[in-house]
């Protein structure tokens, strides 16, 4: 990847990016890439959460984008929780409008088998955004894991299949201080999101591709 | 399956735990299981029904809850054949305290291909209370076949895959008893909802499994 | 196929008809068949578009008509690319009515996995009409694939399948005239909506299947 | 099917034919097809099996042909539960005379899905015999299935999946008389190859499709 | 599982038996089953091995046996990395002959998506061995997954689906005794079969199903 | 891509490394990379083929390595059409010392999903040739589409899924002249191997990723 590199995480979260992309972004940015971090749902005091949660969720939101250092945060405040009642068509623009300004070469996206509905809404408004008469600069679109929900899905008859895995050993020790910032979200194994399940797939996602520690993608289209 | 069995049978209409379950219900309850019935949707006057087809909608419920002598019986009422209109977290909240309520060890959904938007809606809310982390009991989940709903799928890329097959042999009149009790819903072959049907059905399950009759289940789930 | 052939073909929006079946509609219709043309969404001033593009789109809905010269044409005006916030009830309905009016024996229906979230729910919603216990006329129901929708899918699970396959020589270059009437929608290669794209994927359906130009289908369900 | 309809079902061992296409057979002849049965194994006292075996199998084949009064039967002699050991190019030679020979419009295969070994090698061979340029006068291609072999599958990722019905409720008596003949593979219910569940089978499958008995296919390939 | 509980472990190579169901089968011992082991493959001298290494794996399978206080261990003996060259015939009759003799209740098989060859075609063999008519004791059959060959998989159109997971806190550590054994395959992480790896696999298995440790199966049939 | 770049395609026969890479083997070369062919069969006197035949194929092959400039060309000289009876064990030590000796970081395999049985067991063989840890070289791995096989495919349950496209606009017309030294193996459309069709593929292609010619392929593994 040279520098004129542009990601985009679609996260429909704050801690999705980490948990799926986070050892990526971080050494994508050291080697000199812009990247951008796209949160689609908030949380706010008019949806029945404290204000102290509020404030929380966003002070956690400033640390995170100090620690990728990313380029550009783009903040959509859907209700969380609630995407199923979105229009699709502004969840659309939403996104498109995101993309536009950043005209990114390299799209993350939540995996469309996640347990939460509103990860597979998110994955079905983004896969709008890929079209190359509309979005020239988009490369690669990717789809990410996200441990307590892509591990928990169901379906049966689609799943997280990995075909991408990029070497984050050199970032996997910032991955988990990121990590740290949504203290609220961690807990110890077997819980999904703890520091030693979130190094157990590192290394098992190393294990497949040769590296010490991994995250693994599933490409979903590539042109060059 | 011991004692301390716990079974509950999602249903998003009534009758769907007749055509899918009642074999394995009568089964388990007879060998001592609890077994619990969750209702999703419902059906009233405010929703254009006659009272009369209301009152019997209610007159069944009881038959059938007496036949089956259910442990417990949970009621969302949320309108029928509009489960797409209503907020997800809504749907989640209601199975979610009725999983709480009756903490299940073994969990029977719709299958995800069900061609009624109804039944697919009830597997993903119902996806969403199998995280072992928030719903501890439960040890299984396993998604039944309805005949005219599972049958008909036109999905072509997902399908009802049977890998599980309970023996009912012994439980097979009184669940056609059971569907009796739904005397509008049925009809005679070729339709799929009839005595002629249902038998035939659970000779083809029993033949790929070495029983006279069987119902036959997708296993989504198990841990022990 | 006989005379006593009806088809309908089920377009999300204007030009999928002419993108997915219209060399199989002129072929067949030059057969004796009768052809339907079922358009599910519209557009109007009260959504937003000028009163200039709405009388277009009436008067390309005029032209098509006569080109393809339809036996029936059914309007169901639901607000194009808002069909995820019309109830699946209504929708349903819709449907159901011109089912009902026309006695389809062959439907086509967009492919469910599409990129339009539009072309996802009309399939959905068209698959709960065609049970041979309600729809007793139809013998047939087929998906259809529609440039830059098919082809833009990044589902990963599922796809395209293509099985039959219809010879279209003689009616590829109608097809092309009838896209004219779709000027607007119109580029040139590499946009996917051209003239050299669609009679491109005319020769790779037909070297798949023995004609010089094809139209290709995946077989949903048949019976006889 | 008009009378210039030619059908050909590749069986890899007596009474596939009769269990996958029997109805279908007696069906179609009597609407004045042409129908042939391409038999790839067989047994032989050099392989083991007593003359006294050979030889019923032998009168097996003989009233067999009577009864569905093929057009033309064609032998292979490979042996039986060895044509891992055959090589392909052989096998695909044998199916290529004989498609070659008998000009057919419509092919039935066993499904890849099978467990027995034969049958999913038969599948890959006269697959290569399809190519509308070698073997024009070939229309449709459908798999069959075949009890205790398509129904005892654990492949768990591919599967028969039936899009294609046929109506043979005034043939079911007479291939039940069919596979009369193959009395030593016959059983009583659960066995799977018995007058029960092949009735069973043909009540589900035509309560699929409208009719009270009924035989189930996959397309796998039409062009017209 | 109560004590009548018989298991057999499916190995095409000695140690597949430690890294798929090491765990379970210890812990199912200790809860009162029996155990079997069918060894597929082994290597010789006339095959070009040393006698040191023939001795060395002789051993290494004595210690296995040993540490897993297996009740039966059955040797098919056939040539390691050729079993596409012996009879598909011979196979079937080795596994038969063993599953005859030790009458499991739950078969364990490698999964069919392995990337070695031996692999797949155990798998094929041993699936005509679980007929229900034929094997009237296996009432489970399940695949296991394999470090360095399921993991490597690039089939792309199949893959391991874990849906069973056992837990094995109590029995990781004498997995890991275990494959000490085989000294000669064991290596250092990111090396797929190495402490490290096995450790972090059992973590990730574990976080899905909430144990400390757990080894995961995909169900392809349960009877009962 | 850059200069470091080593691809090899690996040919079951010779023109499929035409058909299904040949433009981005110019493409690559011209920028730099080093490229290699291995071709996996060959056809001989012995085997029944004309001294003739067998000149001609061995001058098309020194035209096609002249027009590459393949840094390496491989000859594995095993029988065509009859992979099938090799031991898969020497095809693998065949690819596996082509790969040790060129150190491939892209490796381009035919799609498992084609017709030819060659496809299917060269890309079994290759697969076992791509782990990481005996062939660190190997960056990414792909498939390639073959026209007359991929696209003949019957297989109904895997199937050719691109999601990496290369724009080949510069390099198609040369792909063609390349396509002309295996003159006997081209026809006219449809006819797959042609000019035209070879063409619309092109197109088709470039039209889902915004080029006027693209090559597709489905990545199966990349680790970086």
């Amino acid at each position: 990847m040279n520098s004129e590199s542009r990601l985009v995480v679609v996260a429909p979260h704050p801690d999705d990016e980490v948990l799926g992309v986070g050892g990526t972004l971080l050494r994508r940015k050291a080697e000199g890439a812009k990247v951008a971090w796209l949160i689609v749902t908030s949380i706010s005091v008019d949806n029945g959460w404290s204000q102290e949660r509020v404030d929380k969720r966003s002070d956690e939101i400033k640390k995170i984008s100090a620690l990728f250092d990313f380029d550009q945060v783009f903040t959509l405040d859907f209700p969380t929780t609630q995407l199923d009642c979105i229009p699709m068509k502004d969840l659309i623009a939403g996104i498109s409008n995101a993309f536009n300004s950043f005209m990114p070469t390299e799209v993350f996206l939540p995996h469309p088998s996640d347990v939460h509905s509103d990860h597979r809404i998110v994955f079905d408004a983004a896969t709008t955004c890929t079209k190359w008469f509309r979005y020239p600069s988009i490369k690669r679109v990717l789809a990410y894991e996200t441990l307590s929900e892509t591990d928990f899905s169901l379906g049966a008859h689609k799943s997280f299949r990995p075909n991408v895995f990029e070497d984050i050993e050199l970032f996997l020790d910032k991955k988990l201080l990121a990590m740290d910032i949504y203290a609220s979200e961690l807990g110890v194994s077997p819980f999904p999101r703890s520091h030693e399940v979130i190094r157990a797939l590192a290394t098992v996602r190393g294990a497949a591709s040769g590296y010490i520690a991994a995250e693994a993608f599933q490409l979903l289209k590539e042109r060059s």
